[in-house]
């Protein structure tokens, strides 16, 4: 529909969100903590006076940044699109951005409907990492070679099981997924579209397009790329890895403040 | 010296450092607040045993960055200088940085020795601010008009009393200065060798060099430049308020957040 009508009663509508993930403990509602969700949906109280609970395309945990988060909820009153995004943006916290605002089919949700999400990853390397960029990037002094972390990157292109990267805290036992916990057919395989590491002066970004990612997918990876950057692996080490199917075969978890969810496709 | 030697007993310290200043309440020692000079001093304590107060360039206020403050001390005990840098990164906290250290003449002191200092002011002016940009720029939605600002920048070129500039709280009624208090002749006279705006995508910059710098100063000037860049003021009126000699005369005090003191020369 177009931006300038109001909704009927009952619209479905789907948010794209910026957050810097610094000061939140992650995306998902808890007592007493101050989280994505939670910020979401005290800000859509105040503008609607209507109590819901936005659903996120995937739940990004506590320190982990979002240039494209979408959610997905249904607000019986109508209201233009515009005025939503702007009255959410003026009670938000400016560390959580509402970039724009539509109502969707009645069957849409922002999980359950993903096609394939894009994350990035940012080591800085450097050996004095500027203040205002400590929060946004992993700061890693000490040689990496890129050629070898790219060449271990094309090794999780394809369809492959990611049992080997998937969090095994012992609290996710259940092993809960990040993103696609409703897609229960599939088990720990997922599609990755691509996988690649660039250079952008002091920075290293690995960026990764796929139909899902588990729980701590991305973070692992990286984890294991530096371990193949650093000489500890090498790049076919990593099909080795998804070979073996247990965490224990990968590398360590890369600290959440390089991770940055890019965007969702539907 | 080369940067290998061990300095003697009793070396004078030069310390290049940059923050993020938006946790801490600006550069000057409080007592139970957090500021840069107070992490300073407890950092080089935990590195070598002994108290000093580093003395800056001048005080930076809560919330306001730094590329390029420089502090001075004196360490009875030799040191070399990279371990000192190094150690001092290892326990300060990550928003504040020491980009070098290294020993200058007895008679260097970091405030009462500067010649000029450059300070940067950034304007973010698209509509919805990034939320990793937010501590760092002034978030200003809506049309300004660069080259009128421009021209209002260059009015303030030279030597002039910038008193209708100068902070005009009750609590600084002794007029504290906040880059060269030591300069005491001088008045609120100041000359100012450099002063421009450029665009950079959506981001509008103010740099600015000159001799010293009077407190909130450059924030006074940028809130002063943005009633041109809207049509409040003409270019030329900057002349007319610093002929005023009066606070009131010019536009409001500019959000910390968007200030850098880039750099100090000696």
């Amino acid at each position: 529909m177009a931006a300038n009508e109001t909704p009927v009663r009952g619209s479905n509508w789907k948010l794209k969100v910026a957050y810097d993930g610094s000061d939140f403990s992650g995306w998902q509602v808890q007592p007493d903590r101050a989280t994505i969700q939670g910020e979401l949906a005290a800000a859509i109280e105040r503008v609607t006076g209507e109590r819901v609970l936005p659903q996120g395309s995937g739940r990004t945990d506590a320190g982990v940044h979002a240039r494209g988060q979408v959610a997905s909820f249904v607000l019986a009153a109508p209201i233009p699109a515009e005025n939503l995004r702007r009255a959410l943006n003026r009670t938000l916290p400016e560390s959580i951005r509402v970039l724009s605002a539509e109502t969707a089919a009645p069957g849409f949700h922002a999980r359950g409907s993903v096609k394939a999400k894009t994350y990035e990853y940012r080591i800085f390397r450097g050996e004095i990492c500027p203040p205002w960029l400590a929060r946004y990037a992993w700061a890693r002094p000490g040689k990496l070679d890129v050629e070898r972390m790219q060449g271990g990157a094309l090794e999780v292109a394809g369809t492959h099981d990611f049992t080997s990267f998937a969090a095994s805290d012992p609290d996710l036992a259940t092993r809960r997924e990040e993103d696609d916990e409703e897609a229960e057919g599939k088990g720990n395989v997922r599609t990755i579209f691509a996988s690649d590491w660039r250079e952008e002066g002091d920075l290293l970004v690995y960026r990764v397009r796929g139909d899902g990612f588990l729980h701590h997918m991305v973070r692992n990876l990286v984890g294991t790329f530096v371990d193949v950057g650093r000489g500890q692996l090498a790049p076919e080490d990593v099909a080795r890895i998804l070979e073996a199917r247990s965490r224990s075969a990968a590398g360590a978890t890369a600290p959440a403040r390089g991770l940055f969810l890019e965007n969702v496709e539907y």
